[in-house]
Order: C-alpha cells, then sequence, then structure tokens
C-alpha cells in the first residue's frame, strides 16, 4: 500500500472543501452517533513527524468532548506493562454513545520495530484482527487512517522541528530511526497495512505531504464513513433474514461426573494441613516469578464455590490477590463490550485475580435468561476462546474450575439454608427460579464444557456432593497444575 | 508511643479467645456495616517484618470478598508518580458498604524516612490529617494498627526470612534500614504516630513479638470499634440537636461585575490570531516541564463555558488535554465520597484537564436543589479549600473560571435556542426552571467566589454578555497566569 504510493496524482476527494463546514458537519454527525449509541473509533497512525497531532486537532475541533476521548499511545508504561499487551486498548475503547480518537494505537508495537521475527509479529497481528473483529461485531465503527509522507518531506519536518524551541520535545529517537532506515520501515509498514487492511475495518492511506489537505480528506471520509454507517443500522432495524450460526454438536460432561466421591473428615483435615503449606509455596512462587494468575469458578448454584474459594485463599497472601465476585452488569459496564469489564480486573504480574463467577456468564445465565440474544451468545463461545488463548500467550496462568451437585444434593442444600438464619441471607427467590430451569442451565453448562475446554484453558470438574472432597480437589488442581506450569514456563525459557 | 513501650505487660484483651470465633463475628459484623452501607477503611501498618500480612490474612478469613479489598502499598509506582501524592489513596479508599484494608498505608511515605526534613514532614502530616478527616467526616470508619517489634525480634526474623527460600522476597533494603538505625526509626515513628494519633481515628499500638496473640487482638479490637460504630449510627438515627456550622459573611462579588465590556469581531480576530499562537507555546512548555494542569469552568446558564472551552481548546494539542464534563454523579460515584470522582480524573504530569462544570456543584446545584444536606454543602467549601490546597502544593497549576451574565442576556440566549433547531439541545427544561431561582443561584454563586477564593486558587470573574471579549479574556488570563506559574515555579526551585 505504501510501495509505489501515487503522491502526486492522488485522488483527494475533499481538498476544495471547506474546512469550517466539514469539521461542523463532522460535529453534526457525531452528535447523531451519539444518540443512536454507536461507538466510534478513529485510528490515525503513519509515519513519525507526518502531521497526527494536526489532523486530530482539526478532527475533534467542533465535536461535542462530552463523548470524545483523544488517547495518545507509545511505550507502555510500567503499570501498562504488568498487564497484557491488548489490555491499555480494551481500556480505552470507546463505550456506546462515545468517540475514541487513538493517536498511534494497538499498532504501534508492531509499526514500530521493523526488525520483528516472524513469530512475534505474526502474534500482535493475530491479536489486532481478534480485537478489530470482536469491537466491530459489537457494532463499533472502526475508522483508520495511515499517514504517508515520503523520506525527503519526513527528513524535512524532523530537521525543522528539533530546532524549534517548543516542537524540538516532538522529536524523538523514533523519528531519526525512521528516516535512516526509511525503505526497511517502507517494506515493513507496507506489509503491515497489507495484512491489516480488513473488510469491516480498512485503511485509509493518506498523503500527508500538506497536512492542511491530508487533514481535510480524514474529516471528509469519516463524515462519509459515519453518514453510511448510520444509514446501514437504520436499514438493519428492517426485518431481515436472521443470521445462523452454526455451532458443532456438544457432548455431555456433566453425564460423567461421579458424585460418589467423599472423603473422611480425618482425610480432609489430614490433606489440608499437608496442602495449605505447599500452596503458601506455591503462592510465592508464583509472585516471584511475576506470573500473573486467573482463577475462574463457575457452577451450580449451591455446589460451594463460596467455600471452596475460601478454602483456596486461604493459602495465599491476602494482598496479592483479590477475589472478583461477578454478578450483573453497571449501567458503566453495559455500556462496553461484554468483555470489558473483565479486561478491567486481569492482575498485574505476580498477582492473584479469582473470580467468583466469569465472562461465562454470558453463555450461562444470559442464555438462558434471554439476557443476550441468541446471536450473541453463540458468538461468545469463538470470543471467549480468543480471549483465553490472548491472555494464555500473554503469559497468563489461566485455571477454571466448574464444580457441580446433582438435583438431589441442591434440593437438601436449599432447604437447610432455609432453615437457618445465618446461612439465610446465601439464598434467594432466583435460587428457586433457577432450579426450575434445571434442564435448561445443564445444557448451557454442557455447551459451555464442551466448546470452551482448550488445552491450554481446560475445565476442571469438581463433584461437589461431597464439599471436603471438592475443596482438597481445588486445591490438588491448583497445585499440580501451578507447579506444571511453572515447569513448563522455565523450560520455554532455556 | 513506642518509646519505653510496655511489651511485657501489655494488656492483651483478646488473647485466650478462640481465633475462629473472632474471625466469624467479624465477618458477622463485617456484613452488618455492609447492610448499613458503612465504609471501613483498616490500616495495618507497623516495623517491617512484624507480621502485618499474618496479621491481614486472619483478619480477612471469614469476611466477605465482594465487599473487601487489600491493597499493599510500597513505593509509588511510574504511574503513580505522575499523580498528587494521595491519589492512589483516595482512588483505593472504601465505597459505602465496602472494606478496604491497607498494607501500609498513606503513612507509608513519611513513615519509611526518617531523615525527611522538617517541612517535607509537616506536608506529609497535615495531608493525612486532612484526607483522614475527610473520609471520616463522610462516615467512614477509620480503624488504624500499629504492629509493635523490638529489634531484637525484627533483626531475628529478617534473618530467618532472608535464608527462607520463599520468605526471601519478603526482605528489602527496607528491613536491614531499620535494623541497623533501629533508634533513629523508634524516634522518627513515635513522632509520626504521636503527630497522627486524631480523636476520630487514632492509632492502636500493638506488640507482635507473638504473631498469633497480636492477630486476635486485632481482631477483637475491630470488631468492637465497630459494633460501637454501628450502635452510634443508630444512636444518630433519633432527633437530635442539629449541629450549625457557621459561615463568615460573603461578599457580592458578582455586584461589581461590569457586563459592559466588548469587543469588535475585528478585535476580536487579531487577538485570536495572536494569542492562539501563545497558547501553542504555552501549552508545549507546560508539557515540556511536566507541569499537570487543571482549568476549572463554571458560570450562570448559558454564559458561553462552551464556547470559551472550545476556543482556549484550539490552542492546545489534543493529546495533551482532556475536557471532563461534570453532571449528575452516577451510581458508582455516588457511592464514595463526593470527591472521588474528581480525584479520579486528575491529569497526570504535563498534561491538562478542563472541568467543564466541577466539584463547585457540591456549593451550587447541590445546595441549591437540595441534594446535599445543609450540613453537608456548608462543610463543602472548607473540604474544597482543603483539596484545592493539595492539588497546588502537589505542583498543580489551577484556574479556576467562573462565566457570568445577566439576566437580560440569559433570557434573550434562552429564547434564541428555542428558535434556532440546531441550538435546541441545548436547552432544557431545566435551565427553565434554574432561571426560575436566579435569586438563589446568584447567593450560592457570590458565597462560592467568597468563600473559596484563595491566593494560589483565584476565581477569575469574566462577564460573557459580549461572547467575543470572555473568550479573548479566558485566553488572555490562561497565558498571563500560566507564564507567572512557570516563572514563580523556577524561581523557587533555584
Amino acid at each position: 500500500m505504501l510501495k509505489h504510493f501515487d503522491f502526486k496524482d492522488f485522488d483527494f476527494q475533499y481538498k476544495d472543501c471547506n474546512r469550517s463546514d466539514l469539521r461542523e458537519e463532522f460535529g453534526m454527525i457525531q452528535r447523531r452517533a451519539h444518540e443512536l449509541g454507536i461507538p466510534i473509533l478513529i485510528v490515525i497512525d503513519g509515519w513519525e513527524s507526518a502531521g497526527k497531532g494536526y489532523v486530530i486537532s482539526d478532527l475533534v475541533r467542533e465535536v461535542d468532548h462530552k463523548y470524545t476521548r483523544v488517547h495518545l499511545f507509545g511505550e507502555a508504561d510500567e503499570c501498562e506493562q504488568k498487564k497484557p499487551y491488548l489490555w491499555r486498548f480494551w481500556m480505552a475503547s470507546p463505550a456506546r454513545g462515545e468517540m475514541s480518537v487513538f493517536d498511534h494505537s494497538y499498532y504501534f508495537n508492531v509499526m514500530d520495530d521493523f526488525q520483528l521475527d516472524k513469530k512475534t509479529e505474526q502474534g500482535y497481528l493475530k491479536d489486532i484482527e481478534t480485537l478489530e473483529r470482536q469491537l466491530t461485531e459489537d457494532g463499533t465503527v472502526i475508522i483508520k487512517f495511515f499517514l504517508n509522507i515520503s523520506q525527503k518531506t519526513q527528513r524535512k519536518r524532523t530537521e525543522e522541528y528539533q530546532i524549534d524551541k517548543f516542537k524540538k520535545v516532538l522529536v524523538t529517537e523514533r523519528d531519526r530511526r525512521q528516516v535512516q532506515y526509511h525503505d526497511e520501515y517502507e517494506e515493513h509498514l507496507n506489509k503491515i497495512l497489507n495484512a491489516t487492511d480488513f473488510p469491516t475495518s480498512p485503511w485509509n492511506i493518506i498523503p500527508s505531504e500538506s497536512m492542511r489537505t491530508a487533514s481535510l480528506e480524514v474529516l471528509g471520509r469519516t463524515i462519509e464513513v459515519l453518514k453510511s454507517q448510520i444509514l446501514d443500522r437504520m436499514d438493519r432495524l428492517k426485518p431481515q433474514e436472521k443470521v445462523e450460526i452454526t455451532l458443532p454438536k456438544g457432548n455431555h460432561p456433566l453425564d460423567k461426573v461421579n458424585y460418589s466421591k467423599k472423603l473422611s473428615q480425618e482425610e480432609y483435615e489430614e490433606a489440608k494441613t499437608k496442602l495449605e503449606s505447599q500452596m503458601i509455596e506455591l503462592g510465592y512462587e508464583l509472585h516471584d516469578k511475576k506470573i500473573p494468575t486467573v482463577i475462574v469458578f463457575e457452577g451450580v448454584d449451591a455446589a460451594g464455590k463460596g467455600g471452596a474459594i475460601k478454602r483456596l485463599t486461604k493459602g495465599f497472601d491476602p494482598r496479592g490477590y483479590n477475589v472478583v465476585p461477578i454478578s450483573a452488569p453497571s449501567q458503566t459496564e453495559l455500556s462496553y463490550h461484554y468483555m470489558w469489564r473483565f479486561w478491567k480486573e486481569l492482575p498485574d504480574k505476580g498477582d492473584i485475580t479469582i473470580f467468583d463467577r466469569s465472562w461465562y456468564g454470558r453463555v450461562l445465565v444470559e442464555r438462558v435468561e434471554e439476557f443476550a440474544k441468541e446471536e450473541e451468545w453463540k458468538r461468545a463461545y469463538g470470543e471467549i476462546n480468543e480471549m483465553e488463548r490472548i491472555f494464555c500467550e500473554s503469559g497468563i496462568f489461566l485455571l477454571k474450575f466448574f464444580l457441580t451437585i446433582d438435583a438431589a444434593e441442591q434440593l437438601e442444600r436449599f432447604q437447610a439454608r432455609m432453615l437457618n438464619i445465618e446461612k439465610s441471607y446465601k439464598l434467594t427467590e432466583e435460587d428457586w427460579r433457577n432450579r426450575e430451569k434445571w434442564d435448561l442451565y445443564t445444557k448451557a453448562y454442557n455447551d459451555m464444557l464442551s466448546w470452551t475446554n482448550k488445552e491450554d484453558a481446560p475445565w476442571i470438574l469438581v463433584p461437589g456432593n461431597d464439599k471436603y472432597y471438592a475443596r482438597i480437589k481445588v486445591m490438588e488442581e491448583v497445585l499440580e497444575r501451578g507447579r506444571a506450569f511453572i515447569k513448563k514456563r522455565e523450560e520455554t525459557r532455556l
């Protein structure tokens, strides 16, 4: 896209427009998009000194600042480095009705280094593809611009800025590197742009020899895309054929659970004491090796998630872990992609986050209670698999427990809770309603266990009819898998 | 408090209690506090290796993790250093019904360095006093523990941990320093503890030669304090005498505004062009010198805040500023101290945050519309002055603009908006209702302008009947005061 780029006869479509008119039109169309709840993500990338700042200034001049945030991305700082690479971009993604403008973006790392090894580069590109697709499928309009300038222009600007009292802060090692290795960069950027020119989020390559003309073109094209997106959405409100998502045939992992497993109190106490000290060691080791740990607990109501979590955390230093209870999303959370609130809670390197319920709510409660549309929860299996892949590839130690009891045991526990005043707060109307939907939930559990069971992130099924057995089982699994994870990680590093 | 401390005959009140019983009782009382919406802040500080981790583990064992967060504070990391010192503690403060446990705390910096100069130390102590008082007055229960051990015990533990495969990560330079300079530290810590032993947030000095006994004591005392706080709140629900907050006599700054100031379009265009390039320079300079800038806009409805902000930001790089519109707080925001959401939005060093309305809502709309209780808005003048003092002392360049128009001009603008379809979204029912309360608002404005006008953070009154004049005036003031701020800062540094 950059090679043999036609700077001379580029077809500028908006170069004769009046700048104020375009800005005001954009302001108007942005307000309309806000009313319609459309999230807008505008990526302004390009060569160093290509005029990104200039273009963004123009772009946001007449927009409503209430719904606009401009984000400048460069090297990740200390605290961002504690999270997976995509974390800060998820955090800055626009809510419904809002607009985020990214100066540089999640393309920064992959564009900045022309000597990236093949594997790292492919990793970045895959993550970016996933991010853009997930946001687009959720309704975000992504508009991407790459400001293109010739080597000559870049050199000239860099030299001019360097001797300017104020602009000199704008010139960094990066500018000089790009000027010096122009051909290598052109080759590299060209490859990246081609690889990420997706149908629903294509690149607009804009020559920026004149920043003013480039800016008009960015304004004009942004307006055009937004207008067509708004009309397109109107169109989609009309009745139309439903897109059918077909999922493979699922298994019934829950059918195979052996609920008779048991431990005596004596066996329990003995195992507990032995495992606890080992857990403490594991906790220190994970911390010491700066491994971020995510432990997910899902399960049938009253299966004993709470007790298992409490027992488990007894072995961890309370300063190193957080239990994140997941219930219905707040208004703010609802205004983002449903994954946003889980990304938000990811642990720093060396810390442990325990999710008491999780993103799987999308394919469980949201599916059964019909809070999510069919196409949404069906799409979620893939989305979740992708998200967990990104977690694992970023170095997170991920464990997923599913605690289960049979219907008779659940009834017994509900009844016991009804009669115990101290535990009655644990039982709500909703629990009884969910019980009536036992079969629907069982189907949802089985589908989830079938379709989101992966080598890196397998489901660990724990029969919970006997609490002693379940708690010890959870500790044993954490220990065993934790040690295996550390071992494998050390081996890979050698 | 530490000197001649009686380790031998210390009066432990809970040493014979059953640990599980205490933990469970604490769990129960915490749930009750949650139901009553009481925010709880527990500070666990003390000598290094005194057993803070052990005590916290015990403390949170049986609590509901849904409402509990444990925060470990040490040196501020890179991103925390971009904010005022108290920022991370405000961010970690508990919401209503929640509990935060601080391992170390905002006492970290002042306790950690026994060679602090007098002035810095006094600065820390003043800030801490303000923080604890503001949180307490807002209903937070603060319970502070200092775990005390002898030099001998500290040395022994440090040596033991150092050779332990896992615990060695717990031993830092800080431990060794405390062992080496024990007497100096004792002197220093003693002074800090005495200076911060406030009536509503006193210190509990607990000997921790045996961590187990210390832990029982912390549990027991925490339960005791919470119980009495809960009963105390019940008590306060009974009708009782109102505490009268008396405020000094206010002036009427608005009476003196000269609304006749005007610029011709020609004068406006000329001034605008001249000032704009100077604004760009100022923006770069503030960024270059890593000065965080906060610009507050308040004003009469339709006085032209939006236009003035738009004109002003035209001179700034959009990647360096954020406009934060303040409207009614969200549910989440409501669950914190009302200042929390403003602390949250503070700019990093080198960035600019423009508040379109601000924390002054407390003494304006919340006062007039009676969203805040009388004692709350009356207390707010002092709280705001303290918060702004802390902002300024932390190096923030703070500017406060008040845009005003007279009643006749407002009526004219409202009518114009009614008739202009493009601007009609700017006018709501609420605007008309506010207009009916013109006198009440004027009184609130005058009181605010009188009582929150300080040398470091003065109000800049801008008559807005003529939009040209107002916009230029705002730019001129930002320029002039910005330059003066930079100059003064350089002089102080020499």
